[in-house]
Order: C-alpha cells, then structure tokens, then sequence
C-alpha cells in the first residue's frame, strides 16, 4: 500500500464515521446543523484522524478502535477552521476553494457552529457509539478527554491562534513562531497520536513519548512546507489564495528563513520524524510513510 | 440556613474551585488567560454550580464530590455569554455591570477566550485534580462529560442561541418561544442537576428524572422572571440595560403574555418545580429554596 491509498482508505473511513455522527441525531435546529455539515465535508484531508489510526494501527490497535479518537480531533479541527476565518481573525473568504462558513452562511452561525462541533468531538469522545462502534475495551475514554481538551484550549491551539492574532503585523523571532506553531497546530498533531495510543489501549507514557516526539516533528514540518507552499503553489491547488499568509502580514518560515533554509528545514524534520519511529515495527509503516508525504505534498 | 446563606456559601465554593482552576497552570498566553479569568470572576451569581450541588446534596452527595461539574458547568455558561455578547450576535456593551470580554479586550480574544472555556470545561471533568480534589469515586466522569457535551451543543444550548439569533425581530408563538428557551438556557440548568446527580453515582434514570423534572421547571421559570425584570427593574440593579431585550427585538414571555400572566405563569412553574421533588427528603431543601428563589428574585 502507498501512501496515496493509505490516505484515500483513512478519508473514507474518518468520513463515514463523521457521517455516521450527523446522521444520529435529528437536528434541534437546522440552520447551525447546516453550517456545521458544511464545514466538516468541504473536502478536508483528514489528517489528523489518519494519524489517529496510524498511531493506533502503529501499536497494534484496530482501526474500528481509533474511529471515536478520529472523529473528534477532526470535529475540533474543524471548528477551529470556521472561528480562525472570521473577520474578527482571519478574515478569510475562501477556505478549499469554497465560500468560507461566515460566507456560506452568516457570522453569528459560524461563531456558533464553531461552538457546537467543539461540544460534539468530546460528544463522540464519551459516546463512542455515535460513531456507529460499539465496542469500549481498551479505549481509555477519559483520558482522551483529558488530551482532547487540553490540546485544543488554553494550553494548546486556542492559546496558538491567539499568539497568531498578535504576532500578526510584528516580525517574530524564529523562536516565537516555533512557540506559535506548537501551539496552534502542533497541539492537535500531538494530541492525535496519543488519542490513537490511547485507542489501541497504551497510556503508558513510555510508549506514547515516540509518538508524541514523532508528532511534535512532523506537526512543525507540516507548518513549514505549508509557508512553502504559501509562496510557491498557485491559488487552484492550494484551493486559497497564493501568497495569503505573506499578504496578511504573517510570519512564516520562508518569511524569516528564506525559502531555501525553510526547505531543508522541513527535511531536518522529516528525518528527525522517521528517527524517533525506529524501535517501531512494521505496523508503524504509515506513520513513517505520512511523514515522508507531509514534505512532498504540492497542496 | 436560609436561601441567601446558601447562595453565598456555594458562591464562595464555587469561585475557589474555579481560583485553582486557574491557578494550576502557568498560562501560555497571557492576554487570552486574563480575558477567560476576567470573564468567569465578574461576579457571577454561580446559580448552576449551586445547582449541580444541591442536586448532588439531595441525593446524599458530598459538596466535594460536585465541585468539579459545578466548575465545568459554569465554564461553559462563561464562555456562552462571551459569545453572546459579541457583535455578531447580541452585541452587547455591558455585562453584570462590567465591560463585555470583547470591550474589554478585542473580538479576536473574545472568541478565542470562549473557545478555550469551553476546552477547559471538560478538561475539568477528565481532571478533577484540577478543582483540587483528589478522589474520583462515584462521580460518573465519563457520562458528566456525555451529558455536558450535549447541553451545550448543536442539541442544547448552542441551538437555542441559534434559533434565538433568527426569532430576533420576529414574532414567536409561545411554543416557539419555548423551544428556543429550552435549548438556550434550560439545557445546561438540566445538566446542572444530571451532573449533580452523577457527582453523587447516582447514574439511575429513575433517580434522575424527578430532578430533571425540576430543573425543566426552574429552567423556563428562570427565563419567565429575566423577561419580567427586564421591563421592571433598573439598570442599576439589572446590571444591563434595562429593557435591552425589548430594543433588541426580542420575543420576551412579557411581550407574548403580558406581564401579569408572564407573573402567573413563573408562580406556577415554580408549583411544578417544588411538586417534582416531592419524594425526596430534607436534603433537598435547597432545591426548593432555590425555586422559590427564582420567582422572586429582583435581579
């Protein structure tokens, strides 16, 4: 299997099981259940469940185990998606090539379908049969809780975007951009692997460090090929507007580095990735191949 | 004791659970920190955590034992008034008194404030500790995060601000009015109690019911009275404008009933809420002071 099935067979399964969540449920009021539809099928990558089910599958778990851990990181990605493109942070209209949630919709149902898929994902967290599974063994619910939680607040990606909204306009040292970035999508990268060690039954922080070291990793190496891509992708691959981040006045890596530097750094970290994987058997194949992708993705 | 003395005591309860809440941890960003503590210590009437009390006190719990569903209960009642407030949805100057979060800081830190209470609600419940308690027996973590989860959702409270946000300069029948109150507000005031009940392993839906019974009652009764005391108290005393509802465009249970029927209508939710407790001993007379409470409050 390449890395390319390995991420069609992950899209389809985060997808049916995030489908399996809205379908529960009648909707209390139609509008925000809309709003909140469209922001979680507008054609995402699903990464951060991949890497849920990757981390699991890497410790010997089943992908039927990983899908609650799954759904709900991707629940909380997209809420943030939906609060970081208001006009009172972002400001942005289009987020993969479609109208963005305030724009499809209306701001006041995008603040609030932020709101409500942030209650969802630690829903699904607790209820895990929302994902249509019914089996609980080994899954270590409440401590993904706990992860989820923290990951995504004040101690995480809410902490990150905040940093973001002020280092916005202001050069930052390549120190504050790494703090930054850790916070804003490195928390959430982190968090997935270890909800999928959590999945597969392991909270023992001994075999969760890897993973995390693993994450921390590829979560920054993410970030930088994303300033790469800001400056050489063209609008319709990247499905937002080229050069957006630089035009916004953000910092980047190309920004403070320079593109070249930024390229090998993104190497630098693939490699320091793969290194923390090597006690890892076979199982952990996916994992090794997403962070080879993550450098050479084109979008 | 009587009611007021109730009051303060689970006030004084509360705020020191949510101090060490907040104090655990070395914050990661500073201006988001001050914006989420300036939201949640702005002198709060701390009626859910009361509730999560009593109801755990009624069923034979300890005050203990609630403190952690209590501090995430009024986290997530925190971080909806933030959101509330904002211009996109009610935008409103002025809270108890006090600057609204997005005045006293900006929009961007409003948002993201909200956000982050809400992460930090149920990384409460995940972490008791963080209240500062150390046992976890009989406290039903994983259902208070299920049961949290949904009342402030896209079934709870999220859709009730929903559907508040398009009944606004329309009129609503009472029915309508009722659902949206129901989601709006009612929802957490019956987790409130659930999660009480929960905080005492009392996990039992026949245990439960009377409670929710209750809080269904008070819920509406609450909502009953804040119309009435928007067209009849001071600014002074409401610590919003007075009338703001009104100039809102609101649909108020006065503007639909009038206000002697809105009076007829609290006095006999109140009746039904003390009749669903009729069963239970002496350790539920805070509950019924705190019905009686509700109806006659004067802010």
């Amino acid at each position: 299997m390449d890395i390319k099935q390995y991420m069609q067979t992950c899209r389809q399964w985060a997808d049916a099981g995030l489908e399996q969540v809205f379908a529960r449920y009648q909707p209390a009021e139609a509008r925000l259940h809309e709003a909140m539809k469209y922001s979680v099928f507008n054609g995402g990558k699903r990464i951060r469940p991949m890497l849920v089910r990757a981390a699991c599958e890497a410790l010997g778990g089943t992908a039927r185990a990983a899908l609650p851990g799954a759904c709900a990181v991707e629940l909380i990605h997209a809420y943030s998606l939906i609060h970081d493109d208001l006009p009172a942070m972002d400001d942005d209209d289009l987020r993969r090539g479609q109208p963005t949630c305030h724009k499809a919709f209306d701001e006041a149902t995008a603040i609030l379908a932020g709101d409500a898929l942030q209650s969802l994902a630690f829903e699904v967290l607790a209820n895990p049969e929302l994902t249509g599974r019914d089996e609980r063994q080994g899954t270590c619910q409440l401590q993904q809780v706990a992860v989820l939680a923290q990951a995504a607040g004040n101690h995480g990606m809410a902490a990150g975007q905040s940093l973001d909204m002020q280092g916005t306009g202001n050069t930052l040292t390549l120190a504050e951009l790494e703090t930054l970035h850790r916070h804003k999508t490195g928390a959430l990268i982190e968090a997935s692997v270890t909800l999928g060690a959590l999945s597969a039954g392991m909270s023992d922080p001994e075999t969760i460090a890897p993973l995390k070291c693993y994450a921390r990793a590829i979560g920054l190496a993410f970030q930088v090929q994303d300033d790469i891509l800001d400056v050489t992708a063209n609008t319709a691959t990247l499905g937002k507007q080229q050069g957006a981040d630089i035009s916004h006045g953000k910092n980047t890596y190309v920004s403070l580095l320079g593109l070249d530097t930024a390229r090998e750094k993104a190497i630098l970290l693939q490699n320091e990735a793969l290194q923390s994987l090597k006690d890892l058997d076979g199982n952990a194949v996916p994992l090794r191949m997403l962070a080879e992708y993550i450098v050479s993705r084109n979008h």
